[in-house]
């Protein structure tokens, strides 16, 4: 049996505790100085605050200042932070890592550099630590289902493919599947897309509650075919594999059903204006919407050096528009296509 | 304005009369010998009796034997047939319709030749009636939200782009909007092997039923992107551009909340064999389930053929299995990839 630092007990990272407990592993869940009551609280019962639900018997549970002692004798470390966290973790946890343990990210989302282009976290942690091996999780998998023991498939990405496989045996399980990639980039790119394209397909979902009440899916269909074209178009202009929608299209279908981005693109569908529906949800920054707008803005990079068509994506930037202007919503159905 | 006569007085065929009528034409709807008392009820109140709607002012209703006076001076002959009247309407219409006037089919499916291969309907009118100009309809457009005016967005195929454009300018409104392919063999394949993943996806709608009595997304999510993965494949496999997989995805979103495919899925899941499965229904054949063993059968020609192989199709193979072997529901997870 191995040992599984996991450092950020958000609900993805402590989530990842159950395949890992499950396959009888040592689990280490590390708060970060944002978790402290997660920590204190979890030590008590198992309870997570905010995953809401008993993690499995046997995690232990430590406060940042013991994060030392949660690293010795690592076989592998899970990145636990939310893409707010991402600056921190590469300044102040990666120095500290024991050298030649792999690293895996369950972070979401991509950085946008300067110059307009984006940036896996494996990358960008590499470019800090260039020694370490950093892989990262992406695909269709809520942290509130894993945690259910719902059958989830993911892929994981990563320069080895023998660190892949490695992780793969660790965390494997009956009912957590899981595919490996060296496509880095091309994965990583189709779920951050995902982020635009789940907050106008849910954009229907407001605008049909808003009709009559009821739910419409050929309006949500509409979207939702007009955003897996739009992601082709997108993976073939970012230089990406096109075998890369699958992810994208699946983790799509999964972020329209999951909690608060849904909540966000039904404000939006039923007349709030951006910033009447952020206070809605109490004016908390969703990390959908910043990667969306990361996605959006390496977009309109590639327009304005004329590389790319604004017709191509009407739907990308009407979204954009909708988070940046206060545009209200009024689908652009006629430019579809 | 045009005087529009639809063939088939089904619930799709039927509620192509909403963006006909809002469009100002003439709507002769025809009713075929199934559907008499649909006919002679919409004629006392307008109310359709199987899309449980009343349909737009002014529809005007024909039994079969009225047909030619429904033919009259027509501009745009809708078939609306399910695909269980294809051969019906090759065999005893087509010699009745006036030459010249072109043909949109709504009817879902292809026809599966003795030699493994498939056809579109499409094709298959114009194999009987070589003059012929026939289009069909493919996407994401369920009849009873299109009747309830709910955006929705569809491809039209045919050979003559003319015709294509000439069919849009008569039935495109604010509501319905349409896309133009020539493509006919690649929509209509992609939206036709949809079929068969739509059943997958419900499979685990009801296995997070049976477990809990709550709906489950990840489940549906790794189902959802396995079956993008194998639709991918089959349009490769059978030749076809794969940009189609827009259609397919995009069509497979809207059927996964569609009715009695969901309905028989989720039994499937719950723990019935097809037969009680179908028991349930009313033992009525799904033109759904026809599609894909259809589908299926072209498949496994290949394979026998040793064109394909049955490791890149664990899912399609599977939900073969259980229509035609009586297999239970047993999701074969790990050979997703």
């Amino acid at each position: 049996m191995a040992i599984i630092t996991v450092i950020g007990s958000g609900v993805m990272g402590s989530a990842m505790s159950f395949p890992a407990r499950a396959n009888g592993h040592t689990v280490r869940l590390v708060g970060t100085m944002l978790d402290r009551d997660i920590i204190s609280h979890a030590r008590e019962a198992g309870f997570h605050l905010t995953l809401d639900r008993t993690l499995p018997d046997g995690v232990e549970f430590f406060q940042l200042e013991e994060l030392d002692e949660a690293l010795d004798g690592a076989h592998l470390i899970i990145g636990g932070v939310s893409s707010f966290g991402v600056e921190w973790f590469a300044n102040d946890i990666l120095p500290r890592l024991p050298s030649g343990v792999p690293v895996l990210s369950v972070t979401k989302g991509m950085i946008l550099n300067t110059d307009g282009s984006l940036t896996s976290y494996p990358a960008y942690y590499t470019s800090k630590s260039p020694d370490g091996d950093f892989c990262a999780v992406g695909g269709p998998c809520t942290s509130y289902e894993l945690a259910d023991l719902d059958h989830s498939h993911v892929g994981f990405c990563g320069r080895s493919m023998d660190s892949l496989q490695m992780m793969k045996e660790l965390l494997g399980t009956s009912f957590y599947h899981i595919n490996l990639t060296t496509d880095v980039e091309g994965l990583e790119f189709a779920v951050a897309i995902k982020n635009v394209y789940a907050l106008a397909v849910t954009l229907a979902v407001g605008l049909s509650l808003k009709l009559d009440d009821t739910l419409h899916y050929n309006s949500q269909a509409a979207i939702f075919t007009q955003s897996v074209r739009e992601m082709r178009r997108l993976l073939a202009l970012f230089g990406h594999d096109d075998e890369n929608i699958i992810f994208g299209a699946g983790d799509l279908y999964v972020t329209v059903y999951g909690g608060r981005t849904r909540k966000l693109g039904s404000l939006l569908g039923m007349g709030h204006d951006f910033k009447s529906a952020m206070k809605e949800l109490d004016g908390i920054t969703l990390e959908s919407v910043v990667i969306a707008t990361r996605v959006s803005e390496a977009l309109l990079a590639l327009i304005e050096k004329e590389k790319a068509s604004r017709l191509d994506f009407p739907l990308l930037l009407h979204v954009y528009d909708i988070i940046t202007k206060t545009v209200k919503v009024d689908v652009p159905w006629k430019d579809f296509g």
